[in-house]
């Protein structure tokens, strides 16, 4: 009989702790679309502070932090964002600075470890003398840490240098930081220096730091006070919304200090996954809470159907494909957790050897 | 010393009860986007229910109901809506639907009761023989109650034949029912049968039910599955989202049985309103908890310092324009709020007329 | 036997003059989307300096024209335009302004002489203090002629007057001039003048100027330099557009002189239609080259079989309801044409009469 | 003294022969809006039996061809397109199916031959399955030939294979045939045939084949009904466009025999340019009228000043970048002005060499 139920498939799926719920209780709260709630304020005042930025705004997903910044930075028609290939906008945002926005992507080769080359960024510029037949570039986005590289993270020096050409080049930087505070811990350098090159950063609350909801945007006042406009628009706008920035205020003050935890039980997972016959992990590259694994030819096995053989063990995970699975730790894994999962798994696949399954 | 708020400038500004809280506190929740949320499926299995359609999805707030609902039923490029020329969609929602949908809109004028004329509606419908040169009609939007005409009621005769029209016009028709369970105590019509004719409804938790965050929109299972999507696209997609599906719930319990008592109090205040010199209220037009009243001219006061006035005794009032004042009532507005509320305004319109301010 | 055409149906249908076609035959080309054609560049020369602006666009159309100046007077994402609610851009360009170009219409209603008063225009500029819930008010457009009310001309002091009010506001005034030409004749102003206000016009080539294809938009340089990068967009870039231009020039050289004359037969057309009996012609206001006249209840005969029968006659009409006909006069309508197309109106109403139909 | 022009820089440039003029002055011509000019028939029923489709529809250019064909296909909010990273449609279109079109490009690398994998154009399509964060695969993209890698062709069998691809996903597949009669000439295939497995096409007339003006794009009626209602949105609908198309007409008579000879002198170019000094030019991948050439390092010249001492012999050409140069003949080329082009350019890389510049 399984009693409890160990959740691989995202770092979105943690419940509020009991101090968030205590704290969501007790919230102060006044009309945010109004600009009055207090928690709101409160929350984005620290989130601020944080990553070193002028002003913040509270939005009820890491998506729409990341479509507003993009929006804001092209606000003028005809406008276009350098990206990266493999980045979470590009690839699972629905297509929004597009389909909602008409802003056109020009994508770069994502890099395994997350980058796009700096001369191949440069050379995605558009040289202004063509502008008669060129959308205009006005803006950069990275990702730190980088989901679909594996959690890959972005040096304080490369981050540099990819601000310096947008300087250089009149553009924008936006940082998609969904995880911003994984890669800050796994390169043990504060938020506010690893992003200090972009003029707005998303970093998503209900991922590793476990509130139940939102993301905040970072940046100028001016740029805040335009997304705050458009985060109307779309229906962003929330009405006594510091009961969800409750509990995000509770998830900075308990969970950052968790995530390199998570990091380390990442690493031994990928450890115990590679050693496991069948299976291949890439330790090297786990930089922080994601895990990817791959099911070798020959394993007679599914992504699919491991993942259906672990539900029964309680344990949920998410295939990538047919034969890869990705997982991702988070508060709520422990230490034994990552035992009992290499555990079943290993079973699992010697069961499937074995011709068991 | 003021010890109290009496806020007066939305219902939207209501703070959640404690039921609310401790039913937030104790929500069971999941991850929303994934579609895993027991609280979130309960509310939308609720209000699929009261509204008499087959499924329901939570949003984060009215604005964003009525866009994706207006987007998915005109996804086709091209499309026109019609709705009213005073409506909150046109008027009050940044023009979302064409800036970030790129929908036409084709006003028609809103008589003083909310309604369009039926013969009105009729011939702004795109003829489809000229689409060489017109977008193509696709939608009808009525909003019931009204809120720029103080919160009139649409009937259920009236709604049923814009339906009826809709109908024969091969176009859906959507209801902006952000104040539909107003509508509905003050006709004495079950909410599914006031939008029985239509084919998606938003109705807002956040007003006069209480609720702290979001509204839900309803209509068929495909409608809902598109909207869904959309919602993602737009950043609407929250994570434990459980935590405000519970608080809305415990409002539909508690609330919807207070909205009779708060069209009482409008009317005592606007029957109030009218016999205080200098002010007019339209006493017959108050159906539901919406109350606009006039300064008249020659009145020594603007409606910005009359608010002033109010806020040093604790009331809280949103000018509509110079000379023209809106107060909506909710269940934090009590009926001796009501009685303070004139007895206030009495004294200040007195003071005004005496050369007192 | 019909051995000849009347085209009543609209001034788009001349066909070009021999002149045009010796013009065409022989112009000096270049690729224009290089910037290179000199014989657009004399056009274009030409139309800023009648208009009196600092530089000029050729585009395909009239509907081009009016989307191109449209879009890059909003050309920050939220904006909204104040337009009237019978104008041409409103009713007949597929309401490309937001389905292609995502700007949010606020129609203002035209009174039957095409104005719309100028304090409905006014109180429909968004207070700026909104800005959180209201599109941004950028353009105002104004139609002279204007079409839908029979080609009524705007004065000068009403256009000014609104350029006025749009200075005050910070806003642009765009004039559709599609009939400009002819809106200059019947009020005696030289076209420089009448459009002395506006921040940008288009004007139509192919329409009463008989040109065969193209419109002219003017603005500053900047516009300009800005409309040809969206033309280029739009895919309204053409390559030796210099044989449609010199055609133009012929349009301007030729044409221009005969609009008054336009203007006398569509009046003596008017004044011979409101005398037969069964129809109604508004003489009054026919102030330029389009007559609309209504077939009144009791005539036995619809528009639609009136203009089967005056086809036989070899004259073509365009029904504009069932009971309504439009009639536009161009430089290939005589004035035996009009006194024939009397005739044959007259002789078609007796025949219904006496239940010959 | 230069007396005559030798154009290199497109195959735009062409001017219209004697031929085309006297067919201009001579078109039979009617209102093309209303669909009534014959030769715009004429022509489009000419187009659509060579490219073997059902129908065709005139457009003003080869952006717009491709702009109303990427937005028929893709007319539901949401859609993707997977093209080439290097193709026309991503490069040099101002990006206008996202800015104007609201559709989300997936690009995919082009090799050099123009072709993209088609395991990588598999691996782009979106599965259905995640559609909550994915936006909807619609078309496919291929440029016949291809612009960007130097005029190369794509063959029968491959595009053939895109489009069982594409059928088997249920997705579209358009061609950006702008010179897809080079490709048919170097090929040796008739257009019908290489175009065979498109849903769509778009032609350029006024590339190779020398017309003044304009693109036909050709697909089922259907197809063509939604892209005339488009091109009106657009404001590329004309009136008397007789005018071009009947020296389309002429063009196709009288050029596309032509093109092998175009190709030939292409040929002859680049093996010319290969044996100069300092130079390079890949003459393997000449397949049709564009070539490419290198100027090598320590050459002592950029691209700009070769260009610039040409322009003194009267030949003109387009540098692509600061060493790389772009030819395209056309048929009003000979290979008497390839030899004098030669012959310029070896001169001035000789005189650069000996420091004569």
């Amino acid at each position: 009989m399984v009693t409890r139920t160990i959740d691989l498939r995202s770092d979105t799926v943690t419940k509020p702790t009991e101090t968030m719920r205590l704290a969501m209780a007790k919230a102060e709260v006044d009309d945010d679309v109004l600009i009055y709630d207090p928690t709101a304020r409160h929350l984005e005042t620290e989130m601020a502070r944080i990553t070193g930025k002028e002003a913040a705004l509270f939005v009820p997903s890491g998506t729409m932090g990341n479509l507003i910044s993009v929006l804001v930075h092209c606000e003028i028609r005809g406008s276009e964002v350098i990206l990266g290939n493999n980045s979470h906008i590009h690839i699972y945002e629905n297509g929004g600075i597009s389909t909602i926005g008409g802003v056109h992507p020009r994508p770069v080769k994502n890099n395994e470890d997350g980058t796009m080359d700096i001369n191949l960024i440069e050379s995605a510029i558009r040289n202004p003398d063509f502008e008669i037949c060129y959308p205009k570039t006005r803006l950069i986005c990275l990702e730190n840490s980088h989901a679909n590289s594996g959690g890959r993270v972005l040096s304080v020096d490369y981050t540099d240098q990819v601000g310096e050409l947008a300087k250089k080049h009149n553009l924008k930087l936006h940082i998609d930081g969904a995880r911003i505070f994984n890669a800050s811990v796994a390169l043990g350098v504060p938020v506010h220096r690893l992003v200090q090159a972009a003029d707005s950063v998303s970093v998503c609350l209900s991922k590793g730091l476990g509130a139940p909801v939102g993301s905040v945007i970072v940046g100028t006042k001016s740029f805040i006070d335009r997304a705050r406009i458009l985060r109307k628009t779309l229906g962003g706008g929330m009405r006594q919304v510091g009961i969800l920035c409750a509990a995000a205020l509770v998830a900075l003050q308990e969970n950052v200090g968790k995530l390199g935890n998570d990091h380390k039980n990442a690493k031994t997972l990928a450890e115990g996954l590679n050693k496991i016959k069948g299976l291949k992990a890439d330790v090297a590259s786990v930089e922080t809470n994601i895990v990817y694994f791959e099911i070798l030819e020959g394993s007679n096995i599914t992504a699919l159907k491991l993942g259906k053989i672990m539900e029964e063990h309680g344990i949920l995970l998410m295939p990538d494909s047919s034969s890869r699975v990705r997982i991702v730790i988070h508060h709520q894994v422990s230490a034994s957790d990552v035992q009992y999962t290499l555990s079943c798994i290993k079973q699992a696949m010697t069961g499937v050897e074995n011709g068991g399954n």
